[in-house]
C-alpha cells in the first residue's frame, strides 16, 4: 500500500443523510447505535433532525457536531459524528416535504465535495426519493446521474459514463438496462452501450480487486443464451461480436453465458462480476442470495460510490424495522474499496 | 392415506432410459449403485446397454430382468430391475442414433401405459434429445407434449394442458413460457393463459400438499412489477385483472410482485409455487438456489411424472462425471407426489 493508499484508509467516509423522513437516518442510527466496528465516516445532516429521530427510535447515541471530517472521532458503538447541514423544515419521520430538497441535494453536493477535495475516502448515499426531488426541480432521475454531473464540476476534462453495480459477499452483477419495461430491452441494447459498460467494469474492478485483471461473464438475452440462434438472435448480432471485440483488447471477458446457469455457486467462482441484459437478470441472483446485504455501486466515477440497495421506504420510517444490515455492508464495501483503489490509482 | 394410496406407494416407478447415449443410463445406473435408499423402481431399458453401460463407467451392479414391476424387488445399493425393451443398433456412448428413436419413444409409450394400467405409481424420464427423434419423424418438441397426447390415447375424454413445474426443497417454480426470446415474452403471454395454467396449478399442487390450498406468487413481467404503470402496462392490463379473477373463484393467488424481491428465504416461505412470466425468471431462481437437485416436475397430467431438470449431455456420457443427483431429485419427488396424490385423489 502506498502513501496515497494509507491517506485514503485514513479519511473518514461522507456519508448522506438521503430524504430525511425516510430510514436512511433510522438505519445508520441504529448501526451508530450498535455494537458494531463501522468505518469512520460522517454523517452530513441537521443535528436536531438526529437528536430527534434518536428519540423516535429510542436510541441512545451520542452526537457530536463536527467542523469537517478531519474532526471526526469515529462512529459506532453509541457515537456518530455530524457535520450539520441546514434544513428548512421540520422533518417528521415518513412525511416527506419538498421544502426539504434543497437540503436533501446540498448533502449530496457537499459529500462529492469532500471527497473531491481529499477530505473524504468515499461518498455513501442514503436513499432519497425522486418525486420529491422532481417536484422541487431536480433535473435527474436518481442519484448516479446527479453524482455523474457532480463529478464534472470537478472533472470537466471528460464526460462521465456512471456504471451501477450490485455488489454482495457473493456476487457482483451489472444490469446493462434497468428500469425499462422488458418489451423495450431487446432494442434498448447494443454493441457499443455493451462493451463502453465492460471498459468502465473493467478499469474499476482492476483497482478494486487490487490490480488483478477482472474475469466478466456477460448473460445472454435469450433462454440458453439464444441456442445459436434458435432462440433470438442478439447474443449472435451484438452480444458475442462485442465480446469477441473486448477480448481483442485485452479484457478477461466470456460469454454470452446462458443466464440460469450463472449464478449458482460453483458458476459464480468463474468470474468476479456478472454482466446481465436487464433489471431482473441482475437483481434476481443478488437479492436471492443476499436479500438484506446487497450494495449498491457506482462504477465509472472519479470517486467511489455506495449506497443501501433499497429505497426511502416511507412506510416504515421511525418505526425502528427499518434494517440497518444494506448502509453497514454499503459502509464497510465503500471503505474497502476506497482503500483498494487509492492503493491501485 | 386410504386404500388406494397404500396401492399407489406400493408400486414402483417406472423410469425410462431416454437416450441411451446420453447421460441418462450414467446417472440411473451411478445411482442404483450407490449406497441410496431409493423408491422402487424399474428401469425400461435394453439389459445388454445397461450392462455395457455399467461395464464403461466401472460400476458393479446386480441386473435383474423382470418381466413386469410386480416383480421388481428394488433398486439400489448395488441392484437394479431391469424390463427389457427391445433396441435397434448397438448404443455408443456420446454417440446418439437415430436409429434407436422408435426404442426410445417405445420406453416412454411403456412407462405411461404401466401408470395407466395401474402397474407403475409414476413415470420418470431420462433426458432425451429432440434431433435425434425428429430426424426419426417424431412429431412432438419434446416429452411433456408427447406425454399429453398418450395421456389423451388412455382418457380420451379431455385434451390434456400439460404444465411444466420446476421443483426443489428450496422453491416451486412455473415459467408462463418457455423457449421462445425475450421480444416475443410480452405478445405471447395472455390473460387466458395465466388463468389456465394457475387452475392447473392449483388443482394438481392440492393434492400433492395433502389437501391444502395451495398459495400461488404470480410475478410481474416488468422492474417491480411494473411500478405502478410508469414501467410497462402488463401488470395492469393482464396480470392483475387475471390475479384478480382466480381470487374470485377461490383460489389463494397473490401478486404481480417484483420478481426481484420474491424469491429470497423470506419471500419464499409465504407461496408454494412462484408463477414466473419468462424461462429466465423461473430458472435463474431455483438454478441459483439448487442447481444439482431441481426437479421438471409436469401438472396437468391423469398421471405424475418428474424428470431430472438437465438434457442428455453427449459430451460427458460413459465418462462417469454426469451427476445423479437430479435424477435422485425426480425419483423421490414422483415417488413422494404418488403417494400424496393417491391419498388425495
Amino acid at each position: 500500500m502506498n502513501r496515497d493508499a494509507d491517506d485514503a484508509a485514513a479519511l473518514p467516509l461522507a456519508v448522506t443523510m438521503g430524504d430525511p423522513a425516510g430510514i436512511g437516518l433510522d438505519i445508520t442510527l441504529s448501526a451508530a447505535a450498535a455494537d458494531l466496528a463501522l468505518p469512520r465516516f460522517v454523517l452530513l445532516a441537521d443535528p436536531e433532525t438526529v437528536a430527534a429521530r434518536c428519540r423516535t427510535l429510542g436510541l441512545s447515541i451520542a452526537i457530536r457536531t463536527v467542523a469537517s471530517p478531519a474532526h471526526a472521532t469515529g462512529c459506532g458503538r453509541g457515537a456518530i459524528d455530524v457535520m450539520a447541514m441546514p434544513i428548512a423544515a421540520t422533518v417528521v419521520a415518513g412525511k416527506p416535504d419538498t421544502r426539504n430538497a434543497a437540503a436533501i441535494i446540498g448533502c449530496i453536493e457537499r459529500a462529492v465535495d469532500l471527497v473531491m477535495h481529499g477530505e473524504a475516502s468515499a461518498v455513501v448515499t442514503n436513499p432519497i426519493a425522486k418525486f420529491v426531488l422532481t417536484a422541487a426541480g431536480f433535473p435527474h432521475p436518481g442519484h448516479t446521474e446527479f453524482l455523474a454531473e457532480l463529478a464534472g464540476r470537478y472533472r470537466p476534462e471528460r464526460i462521465w459514463h456512471p456504471v451501477m453495480m450490485l455488489a454482495s459477499d457473493d456476487i457482483r452483477v451489472v444490469p446493462l438496462t434497468i428500469h425499462i419495461p422488458i418489451a423495450k430491452v431487446p432494442a434498448a441494447l447494443s454493441r457499443d452501450h455493451l462493451m463502453a459498460t465492460v471498459r468502465i467494469i473493467a478499469q474499476d474492478l482492476q483497482r478494486i480487486l487490487g490490480g488483478r485483471t477482472p474475469r466478466i461473464a456477460v448473460a445472454g438475452l435469450n433462454p440458453h443464451a439464444g441456442e445459436n440462434g434458435t432462440i433470438g438472435r442478439e447474443e449472435i448480432e451484438m452480444i458475442a461480436p462485442a465480446i469477441a471485440a473486448l477480448q481483442a483488447e485485452g479484457l478477461h471477458v466470456t460469454g454470452p453465458h446462458s443466464a440460469d446457469t450463472m449464478f449458482h455457486a460453483e458458476a459464480r467462482g468463474r468470474y468476479d462480476v456478472a454482466v446481465a441484459m436487464y433489471h431482473d437478470q441482475a437483481l434476481i441472483p443478488i437479492k436471492t442470495l443476499a436479500f438484506d446485504t446487497g450494495v449498491n455501486v457506482t462504477l465509472g466515477l472519479p470517486f467511489v460510490r455506495t449506497s443501501p440497495d433499497h429505497g426511502t421506504a416511507f412506510d416504515i420510517a421511525g418505526s425502528g424495522r427499518a434494517r440497518a444490515t444494506s448502509v453497514v455492508a454499503a459502509m464497510h464495501m465503500a471503505a474497502d474499496m476506497a482503500r483498494a483503489m487509492a492503493a491501485h490509482a
